[in-house]
């Protein structure tokens, strides 16, 4: 339970303008339930906002783009789970399981009250959080996510994703353009400047996952698309204010699950961006930023 | 062809920041269609914001608290199309003949270029005007509204319509207040603040319609409904940037029709209220208002 304070206090340090998830140092910390890798930076008066990370994503698949503006008035703590990157332990192969972890790291970084970005597989996480320990969490950004129960939730089996899974001639990047972009110019050249975001960072970076990390993934994908009969029940508990976000054409979890969770989320606004895929806060920084922070403010 | 110059100096000289719907004189104008009534007020340098009007409602239907901090910074201007409160003629029983009453109204003001505000039927001759003049329009805002080929728009017939619309102990303002907003409690006070609101204007008020126009603008909403079998087709041709806005539980034109108009304008941001209806855009003025006011700047 103890945090490396050296780099911890380097981090909290930092003049919040000149923070950035290129150059935040990796943290870790001792839990009850293993190490956990993350960066924490920015600062202000507003609870931290933690990010909760997609399918197979490390720390270095956080777009700078997003982290660093809402870091100018808030801290900012992107959380590497359980057996991704340099975080320790096996993943679990449930929601549930995630959440737990991430509430052992929180604990053991004495968090009380925060705020949470979960953007896919992190946007169930964050439900489950929200729901696990409801006055931990002020408000929430479910972006690219479903409910429990949801629909055609990573099915990476369809024709449209297997395709470009499958196709040898794609570098990691390329494929994060083909599968959180959509076919036009505008917003494939929106996913070339995305990865070249990403490519900032060149040291301390995290491991890329391995077919593990997305096995153990995919079974806690299957798993919260079936839910346990209870269908959206679940969301009627969660009142804590949250901003639901998603590309219009997102092949991988698709709108309508974004449709579901403002429909049956008692306090929940919905906010869609057109010609836009999976990763529509990275095709529109600007203005996801400016959505996020009116909706944290 | 002639404005009535007085009164339209009058509004025009108001400062912006006093401007107001509960004060604005009603002007007239005489075009080749007809002699419109309509509200003028506010300025700035953006083009002017015209408001189209939903089902039934005249020019002392705009809620203050949506249209007065609009003014601030453009030009507001309230229409009221042909049969409705002051202005002759008959109300066409087509959204495309409601279209050519806006398109004779803004060129007897000498006006190429305006921003469109429509709620409910308003959003639906939005669009028509899109098309027939697409260099008129610069952005839109498309509120409860529907496509053409939309679905379950303004079934009055409906149990849960038939019952507030058919009870002999409503008032008018009160059938609004039901109509507009969800059951609970907040949403039927922030129905209450709202009628009250409308009723801040006292004088210079225009007629309430009769069966009449109801009659005609039903008969538009089912053509409309119906569509001519190129169903989200002509979307695809409204390049304008819209913000489509809509409460999740509208019972008179449901939010599925927000969704067909998100996912098939090629240029459109969807917003969604959690617990509101119909009049989400009343309900949440102050946030609809700031979402506006980004969307418009």
């Amino acid at each position: 339970m103890t945090e490396n304070t050296t780099t911890a206090g380097q981090a909290r340090e930092a003049a919040p303008g000149r923070a950035s998830s290129i150059s935040a140092p990796t943290q870790f910390i001792e839990t009850k339930l293993g190490t956990y890798a993350y960066r924490r930076f920015g600062g202000g008066a507003a609870p931290p906002l933690v990010f909760l990370q997609h399918f197979t994503g490390t720390l270095d698949n956080w777009d700078p783009a997003v982290t660093d503006p809402l870091a100018r008035s808030r801290e900012v703590i992107l959380f590497e789970s359980a057996g991704v990157g340099r975080s320790t332990g096996d993943v679990p192969t449930t929601i549930s399981g995630m959440a737990a972890h991430l509430l052992a790291f929180v604990d053991a970084l004495g968090l009380t009250r925060i705020d949470l970005l979960g953007f896919s597989l992190g946007g169930m996480i964050a439900q489950q959080v929200a729901l696990d320990r409801p006055a931990l969490v002020r408000k929430m950004l479910l972006v690219g996510t479903a409910p429990e129960g949801g629909e055609d939730i990573m099915h990476l089996e369809k024709p449209e994703l297997r395709k470009i899974l499958g196709d040898p001639n794609l570098s990691g990047p390329q494929i994060l353009v083909k599968l959180f972009f959509t076919p036009s110019e505008s917003s494939q050249a929106a996913g070339q400047a995305f990865v070249a975001r990403l490519a900032a960072r060149t040291e301390d970076r995290e491991p890329i996952s391995g077919p593990k990390v997305a096995q153990a993934q995919m079974a806690a994908f299957g798993a919260w698309e079936r839910g346990d009969g209870d269908r959206f029940g679940k969301l009627r508990r969660i009142t804590q204010p949250c901003l639901v976000v998603n590309g219009v054409q997102d092949t991988m979890i698709p709108v309508k699950n974004s449709y579901l969770l403002a429909e049956n989320l008692p306090n929940a606004m919905l906010l869609t961006y057109p010609d836009a895929g999976h990763g529509s806060l990275f095709q529109f920084h600007d203005s996801f930023v400016r959505q996020a922070t009116l909706f944290l403010d």
